[in-house]
C-alpha cells in the first residue's frame, strides 16, 4: 500500500515525507482492527515531529508513517472484537490503549502505560490502511469520515482543554482563546456550546478573527494591531479572564498570564513551541495556574462526536491528496492554512 | 506604642527594621477592632518585603510596620461588632476584607477588591497594637496566641495549598514536599492528617528531615546528598508523585516538575524567589500543572485552628523579643531558623 | 404605605391576603437600605406559606407582608452602605444575611445563621416599600425592575439547581425537566445556555410544552397523554437521563427516579408538596441521588442577571395590580398562570 | 467441586443454601481466569439474595452459587491474560466487566452494560473454584487472601461511599456513621485515615461501639439508650453533621436526615432494607441529599488494598467452614456476627 513516511528529522518541510509502497499491516491480537483510511488530518504536531521535537519525548523508530487524525472504514477485525464490524465507518482515537493499567481503568487513556500512538510512536494514517484496535474506534452514524478526521486530534485536544475551562466558567466571566486556527476554531465553538461565558478571540490574522466572529466570539482582538493586555483589561473592565485557552503556546502568549488571568484562574497550555519564563512570585501573587493539556480521552472523543452530530461544531477544512502532503506541511509552517488540512486517501 | 518599621528597602537584614514609638491605631469603622498583640510570626515574606520584592505587586507606603502573622487580645471593638468581645483571645487573618465584593461573597478573601493586608500594604503586628476588623478575627478557645500566631500566614498558606493537593490524592499515591521549614512542616502534618497518601519530604538540611521524620513523613530525601529525581522515581516505582508541594519555589525545584510529577498531577508553587523556565511542550507531554497559591481564606484558617485544637498539627517555634527582630531576619536569610520564629510582644 | 398581608393560614386563596395600610419600614443598621418596590413576583411558595406549610420550618409572626421576589429603586441607605446609592434600580435577593457566620464566609447565603427572609419570616415586598440590606441588592444596568423581579426567587432557585446539573452533564447526555412553569421555563433556558446536553421537557399542559419547544427543548412529553418512563426510555435509547430537574416535587414525579435516572445520576428536588417514598435499595441498585435545592446564593443571582442582560434568558410574565393579589393566588392554585405572575406596585 | 448453592428463595436461613458437587468452571474467553478460592466473605446482601430481594433487580437463574467477596490463587489463565499469572494470590472485584462500554471507559465498573456479578447473577465464590476475568483480579503482595476477602464487597462498598464523604469533609466538621458492623467498621477506619473530620459512631450494640472506640471514633452513641438526634445535635453544637454514612438503611435511620444533616450535607444510603419516607419539602428546607451507593470501582479496590497494605485498615473477621454456611446466614440475620464472617475453603 502507499504511505507517507518520515525517514529523518528535518526543518525542510518541502522534503519532509516520502510517499512510498509498504506492506499492509496485519492483525496480531484479538481486539485489533484494520481501517481503510479515507481522511487523515494534518496537524501542527506533524511539523513538530518532522523537526524532531518529539524525539526526546517519544520512542520513534524511523522510517515511520505519520498521521494521527484518522477516519475510514473497518475492513478487518480481530476475533474477539464486538463493538465494530467490517464495513463500519469509524473515527480513530490516536491511541491504542491496553485497557488494563490503572490509568486505563480510570478512563485516562492518554496515560496508558502500554499505549501506541498512531503516527507518533507507531505507524499512522497517511496510508491506505491503518492498524489499530477496537478500543480506539468510534462508530460514525451520519458523519462522513473525511469531514470528521481532524477531530481525532485537533478536535479532541481542543475539546479536552475546553472542558476543563467550561467546568469553572460561570455567566459574567470571560474566556480568552489565543489562536483561532485548527484547534482554536473548534475550542471556540465548544466554549460557546457548553457555557454562557463571554469569549474573546485573539489572533494575528484578520481572516481567523472573521472566522471567530462567524462562530460566535463575543469579542475579537488582532494582536498585530492592538496591545492584547490593554484590550483584555478593557473588555473585562479590569477583572481579567477566568480562563485562557492558549492554542499557540509561544513565549509571547504564556508571558501574558500574570496580566490577563484573574485571580484563581487558569492559563491552559495547548499549543507548544515556546517556553514559560515567569517568576514563581507571579503565580503566588495572582494565584493562577499554568495547566498542561494532552490530547483527550476516548469518552471525550465520544462527546465531541455527539456535539458534531448535533450540529454544534463545524470544521473548516481544506482537502489535499497524499502526493501534496509536503506542500501541506510547508503551508502550515507559514500559517497559510485556514481551519484544518485533511489528506483524502 | 512601640513598633518595628521598614523605612527603606534593603538587602542588609541586620539593619532592616527600626523599632520606634508610633501612635496607637484608632477605630474608624463600625466593624473594626484593636488587638493587643501578644505574638507575631516572622515570615520569609518579611525578608522579601524588606528586599523590595513586593514593591511592584503591592501598594507600599513607607515607613510601614511589618508583621502579618498576628495573635493577641481584643481591647477595643467598633460599634456594630458582634462576633468578638473585648478580652477575647484571637488569631488574625492577615487580610481586612470588605465582605461585599464578589470575591468576598464567594469566600475568596484573598481576592477582595478592597482589602488591606497587615504588614504588606498597611501597618502590621510587629507592634503593641494592631488595627484590624472583626472579619479577620478568629476566637481562640484553648490555644495560646503566641503559640498559634504563625498559623495566620505560614499555617494558612501551607494549609490552603495542601487542601488542593489532598482533594485529589488517593491511597497508593505520593505527595512530595520541598522544604520542611516554617510552612513545610505544617503542610506535612496537614497532608498526614487529611489523606492516606505517602509523603516524601525533601530538604537540604538533615535537621529538617529529622523533623519531617518525627512528623510522620513516609520517606525523606536530602537533596544535598542525593539526586532528587532518581530518589523520587525510585520510591514511586517510576510512577512519580501526583502532587508536589513546593515550599521553596526556586529555579531548581520548579525545574523538576516534568521529571517527578505523574501525568495529570500538580506542582504547587508556594515558596517563591525563583522562576519557572520550561518549554510549553513539557506541560503538554506530561499534562501537569504549575499551580499558584496565595495565602488562604478565612474559613480555611478556621479549619486550621480546628486541626490545631484537635492536636493534629504542632508548630515548632522559637521566640524572640521585638528588639531581636533584625537578628531573626538575618538568621532566616541564612536558613538558620528551625520551624518558625515568633516575636513575643 | 399599602401592603398585602397574611393574617392567618388558610386554604381559601380568594381570601388569602389583606391589602391594608402599615408603617413604612425604617433603617436600623448601617448596612440596611429601603427599596421602593416596583415589581414583586408571586410564587408557588406564597401559596404554600398561606396554607401554613412553612409554619414548622420558619419563624412566622402573623400578620406578615408576603413577597420574596422584589425589585425596585433604592430610596434610603444606611450610613456605611457603599455598593448602592439612592436612585439605583436593584433586584433584591430574598435573604438579608449577616456576612459574618461561617456559611456567609463560604458564600452559602442560604445557610446564614442570622438571616431574615423577606416574605417568609419577615415583611416582604407586596408593599410600597421594602426594608433590606445592601448585601441583598444587585444593581441593574439595563433591565426593568418589573421584568426581572421573579428572578429573585423563581430565577435563582431554577438557576441554582440547573448549575448543579450542568456541572455534570456532558454532550450526548440527557436532562429531564418536570414542570415548565415559572421556575421550569427559566431552568430550561439555563440548561440550554450552559450545556450541550439534550433536554426533555415534561408537563401536563400543551401550552407549557409549546413554550418549552420555543425555548429550545429538544424533546417534549405530555405526561397526561404518554407514559413518562416509556417516553424517556425511548428517547434516551434505554440509557435514562443523567440529571432530572423536578420543578414539581409531587409523589408522582419523585417516584420515577429509579426508572428514569441513569446510574450515578441525580434527581433534583426543587418543587415540593409531595413526598419521596422509595426503598433504600432503589438508591443502591441505581446509585442515584435525591438532591435538595434551596433558593440560591447572592453570587448565583449575579450570574443569572448576567445571563438576562446577555439576552440568554427571557421571562414569560403577566402583570397584576396589588388589589388583584388574591386572584393571582387562586389562579396559580389551579395552574392557570403561564410563566410568572408579577405584582406591579 | 463443592459449592454452596441457592435453589429457591426462602426466609429460613437455616435451610438457605445447599452444599453440593458441581462442575469446575472452564475458561471461555481470552481474558478469563480461574481462581482457587481460599476465603469468601459472607455479606448481608447474601441474606437479601436468599430472601429474594434482588429478584426484581438482577437476572438470577437458580440454582446459583452465592459468594461475591472472593480471594484465592490463580490456577488457570486465558490466552491473552497479561496482568496476573498462575500462582498469584488475588482479591476479586465482584464484577466481570467488558472494558469496552462507555461506563467501563469512564472507570465506572459498576455501570458496565455487559457485566456479570459473581454470586448475584452468575456463580460466585462459595465454591472451590471461581471463574472470573483478569479485569476483576487485584494481585496481593503481602496480605493473606482469607484475611482480605471481605474487602471485595464490604470493604469496597464502605470505601466507595466514604470517599464521597471525605471529598467534602473539612476539619471542624462531623461525620456520622450508622451501624459499626461489617461495612461500618471499615468505613470508620477509612474516614479516620483520609480526613480530619470528627466521627460519631452510632449502633445499638455496646460491643460495636467499643470496637468503634478502639478504631478511633471521636464519639459513640448507643441508639438503644439515647435519642440519636439529641445526641448529635449536642455533640455538634447544633450544627449537625455534614456527612452521614448510613450502613443500616432502615426507615429509622433514613428518617433522621432532616434533623441531623447540616445544610448542604449528604445522607449516604449504603445499607438497605428500609425505605425513605420524607416530604420533598424537607430536602428543600435543609438542602440535603439522599445519595445512593453501589459497591465501588476496580481502582477504588486498588486504593483500599493500598490502605490495607499500609496498615491503615484492619478487618475484624471470624472464620467458618463451607458446611457452616447456613449457620452464618442465621447468625447474621440475628445481628450476632462481630465484624465480618469469612468462609474458608
Amino acid at each position: 500500500m502507499r504511505a507517507a513516511r518520515l525517514h529523518e528529522y528535518t526543518d525542510d518541510m518541502n522534503d519532509a515525507l516520502t510517499v512510498e509502497e509498504v506492506e499492509r499491516p496485519e492483525i496480531e491480537a484479538s481486539d485489533q482492527i484494520v481501517v481503510e483510511v479515507e481522511g487523515a488530518g494534518w496537524c501542527q504536531t506533524d511539523n513538530h515531529i518532522i523537526e524532531g521535537m518529539w524525539e526526546s519525548y517519544a520512542d520513534q523508530d524511523l522510517p515511520m508513517t505519520l498521521g494521527h487524525e484518522n477516519a475510514g472504514t473497518v475492513v478487518e477485525v480481530g476475533e474477539e472484537v464486538t463493538t465494530v464490524d467490517v464495513g463500519d465507518a469509524v473515527l480513530c482515537h490516536p491511541l491504542r490503549t491496553c485497557g488494563k493499567c490503572r490509568s486505563c481503568r480510570l478512563g485516562n487513556d492518554m496515560y496508558c502505560e502500554n499505549a501506541a500512538f498512531s503516527g507518533l510512536d507507531t505507524d499512522g494514517g497517511f496510508a491506505e490502511y491503518l492498524l489499530t484496535s477496537e478500543r480506539a474506534a468510534i462508530k460514525l452514524d451520519t458523519v462522513d469520515p473525511v469531514d470528521i478526521a481532524p477531530h481525532a486530534d485537533a478536535g479532541i485536544t481542543a475539546y479536552h482543554a475546553t472542558k476543563k475551562a467550561v467546568d469553572v466558567l460561570v455567566p459574567g466571566e470571560y474566556c480568552v482563546l489565543f489562536g483561532i486556527g485548527g484547534l482554536g476554531h473548534i475550542g471556540l465553538q465548544a466554549v460557546e456550546a457548553m457555557s454562557a461565558a463571554q469569549t474573546i478571540a485573539v489572533d494575528v490574522k484578520d481572516d481567523a478573527l472573521a472566522l471567530a466572529d462567524r462562530l460566535g466570539a463575543d469579542y475579537t482582538v488582532n494582536s498585530a494591531d492592538e496591545d492584547v493586555t490593554d484590550a483584555i483589561v478593557g473588555i473585562t473592565d479590569g477583572a481579567g479572564a477566568r480562563e485562557v485557552l492558549d492554542f499557540v503556546g509561544a513565549d509571547v502568549t504564556t508571558d501574558l498570564a500574570p496580566e490577563i488571568v484573574s485571580p484563581g484562574g487558569d492559563h491552559h497550555i495547548i499549543g507548544y513551541g515556546g517556553h514559560i519564563h515567569r517568576p514563581a512570585q507571579d503565580l503566588v501573587d495572582g494565584e493562577f495556574d499554568y495547566r498542561g493539556n494532552l490530547v483527550g480521552t476516548y469518552t471525550e472523543l465520544q462527546e465531541l462526536v455527539a456535539l458534531v452530530e448535533q450540529g454544534e461544531i463545524h470544521l473548516t477544512t481544506s482537502e489535499y491528496g497524499l502526493d501534496e502532503i509536503n506542500e501541506v506541511a510547508e503551508r502550515l509552517e507559514h500559517n497559510e492554512i485556514e481551519g484544518r488540512a485533511v489528506i483524502r486517501l
